[in-house]
C-alpha cells in the first residue's frame, strides 16, 4: 500500500470544455485546473459533471495524460474510472494508478438495475484483482439518483474487509445526510466525501474527509475556507452563504449552469458548450443565473486568465 | 436508403458466452447464433439481454466480426450499438453497417438522467450525422425500467420527420401494451418491435413488426410459430403457450435463468457463467427452473450440436 497521505478537503467534479465540433478541449481544461488548484482545489476529473459519461474511454486517457503532461499534481487528482464493462474500468483504473493519482472515484456498473449486493462487489472485485496495484485506492461513488445503483452499507463494509488500504472511501451524492452518518457511524475513519457542499459542516463534523462538489468548479475559494475553519465560530456562518451560491446554481440543470457561470466569468463563449444529453442553459436562464450569483456579491477572480487557453 | 426489405419478425437479443477468464467465447456464440438462425429467429445481438453493457467496445467489433466470418447473414442482426458517450455509439454503429447489418438497435444515452427530449434529439443527431451513411436503418430502443430515460412519442416523430428512412423503427420493451399501441396509432407502418411474446400478439394486431426477446433465446420455434399464424384461429392459443414458458423463466432474472437453460439443454456447464454485475442462479432456483419447464413439456431440440464449439 501506497504511504500517501488520503485525499481529503474540497475536490471538484472538473467540468470539460469542448470545442466547436464537441471533441474535448485540453487547453482550457488544463487552464480550469490550474485555477482550481491554486485554490486548493483537488481534481475530481471525469466525474458525472465533467460529462464523464459522455466521453469514450480513449478520450479520457488521452486528456488525463494532457493533465499529467502539463505538470499537474497526480496526488490532488481523483479521476471518475467506473463504467458499466469492467474490461472499460480495468483500464481506466490502471492507467490512472500508472499516473500516480491519489485516488480513484468509482462509479458502480450502472447500466443493469436491480442487481445484488453479491453482482456489484463481484465488479469490484474484479477491478481491484486485475488492476492488481497495491497503490491503487478506490472512492465508491454512491449515487442513487442518478446511477440508480445504490451501494449498501453492507456491501462498503464487505468491500473494506476484502480490500483493506485499497476501498479507503466514498463519494456519497445521495444528499442524505443521515446515510453519510450513518456509513460514517460505521467505518469511522472511512474517507468520506459529502456529495455537494451543502453538507460540508455535518460530514467534518460526524469525522468525513471533505466534499467533491460541481460548485466547487465555481466556488472553490468559498468551500475551503469553511474546510479549514469548521471547528471555528463563523463555521455556521459560512455554510449558510455557501448554500446560498449552491441554492443559485441548482435551480437550473447543474452542468449547463457551471459552464453558463465559467463562460460568463471568463468572458469565454466557447466554455457554453455541453455534449448531448446535455443541453446548454436559455438566454433568460443564464441572464436569471448570472443575476441571482451577481446579488450574492459572487465573483471568480483570476478565471479569464487561466480558463482560455 | 437501402432497399433490403425492414425486419420482421422474431429476433432474439442473443446471450453471450464467456470463458473461465470472462473473455467472451466467440465460438459458442456462433453456434448459439446459428442454432437461432436455423429457426428462423434473427440476431439482436449486443442487447440487455447480451450483456452488451458489460462489454467493452472493442469487445463487441471483434465478436460482431466474428459472426460475419462465420458466414451469419448479416440481413438478419439487429446490433445493439448505442451507448452513453456518442463516439462510442458512432464507432459500433459505423462498423455494424459497413458489415450490412439490417439495422442497429440503440439505446438513448443512459447515464444522465431526466434530460430533456432536446437532448436526447442531439444525441441521435449526433450519431446520424456521423455515421453519414444511407445504409443506416435505427431501431429505438425504449425500455424505462433499465436505461432509466425514456423515448417520448414526441421525439419519435420528430427523428423519424428528421431522417426519413434511417429512423424506421422501435423496439418497446416498457411491456406496457397502451404504450406500444399508442406508437403505432401515431406512426403507423412504424417498425414497432414489441420487447417480449408476451404482446406479440396484440402487436401484430395493431400493426406491428414482431418482437425482440430475451425468451426467443431458448422458445425461437414457439414464437416463430405464432408469427407466423397470428391470423389463424390457433392464435390466442398459441400466444397462452408462449406465456407459460415466459412465466416460468421470469419468475427468475432474466439473464441467469437464460443461461441455466441452454447450459442444461446443451449439457455445457460453460454457458453458466456470467460477467458482473449479473449473477447466475442459484442450485435450488436452477433446479425448479428446469423442472417448471419440463412441467410444460419444453425442449431444446438440435441444441447441444450447435451451442457447442
Amino acid at each position: 500500500m501506497s504511504s500517501a497521505p488520503l485525499l481529503s478537503g474540497v475536490l471538484a467534479p472538473v467540468v470539460t470544455p469542448f470545442q466547436r465540433d464537441l471533441s474535448p478541449d485540453g487547453k482550457r481544461l488544463v487552464g480550469h485546473c490550474r485555477w482550481l488548484l491554486e485554490r486548493n482545489c483537488g481534481l475530481a476529473v471525469f466525474g458525472t459533471n465533467s460529462e464523464a459519461n459522455s466521453l469514450s474511454v480513449g478520450e479520457r486517457i488521452e486528456l488525463l495524460d494532457l493533465l499529467l503532461d502539463a505538470g499537474l499534481d497526480p496526488n490532488r487528482m481523483m479521476p471518475g474510472t467506473g463504467c458499466c464493462a469492467f474490461p472499460d474500468t480495468v483500464r481506466l483504473t490502471s492507467h490512472a494508478v500508472a499516473g500516480g493519482v491519489g485516488g480513484v472515484l468509482m462509479l458502480p456498473p450502472f447500466y443493469y438495475k436491480g442487481v445484488s449486493d453479491e453482482g456489484l462487489y463481484r465488479s469490484f472485485a474484479q477491478v481491484v484483482d486485475r488492476v492488481g496495484d497495491d497503490r491503487l485506492r478506490i472512492y465508491l461513488y454512491h449515487f442513487p439518483q442518478m446511477s440508480a445503483v445504490p451501494i449498501s452499507i453492507d456491501l462498503v463494509g464487505r468491500l473494506r474487509d476484502a480490500f483493506p488500504g485499497i476501498v479507503v472511501g466514498m463519494k456519497d451524492s445521495s444528499g442524505d445526510r443521515v446515510h453519510l452518518e450513518a456509513v460514517l457511524r460505521a467505518f469511522p475513519g472511512f474517507g468520506m466525501f459529502a456529495g455537494n457542499e451543502t453538507l460540508l459542516l455535518a460530514n467534518l463534523r460526524a469525522g468525513g474527509a471533505g466534499c467533491i462538489s460541481a460548485t466547487a468548479n465555481i466556488n472553490p475559494e468559498g468551500i475551503d475556507r469553511l474546510f479549514r475553519s469548521w471547528q471555528s465560530d463563523d463555521a455556521e456562518a459560512i455554510q449558510s452563504s455557501l448554500n446560498d451560491v449552491r441554492l443559485a446554481v441548482q435551480q437550473f440543470p447543474l452542468v449547463p449552469a457551471l459552464k453558463k457561470i465559467v463562460s460568463h466569468y471568463a468572458s469565454d463563449p466557447e466554455w457554453n458548450r455541453l455534449r448531448p444529453p446535455l443541453v446548454e442553459l436559455g438566454e433568460a436562464e443564464g441572464r436569471k443565473l448570472i443575476s441571482d450569483l451577481e446579488k450574492l456579491g459572487f465573483e471568480m477572480p483570476g478565471l479569464g486568465g487561466f480558463a482560455q487557453p
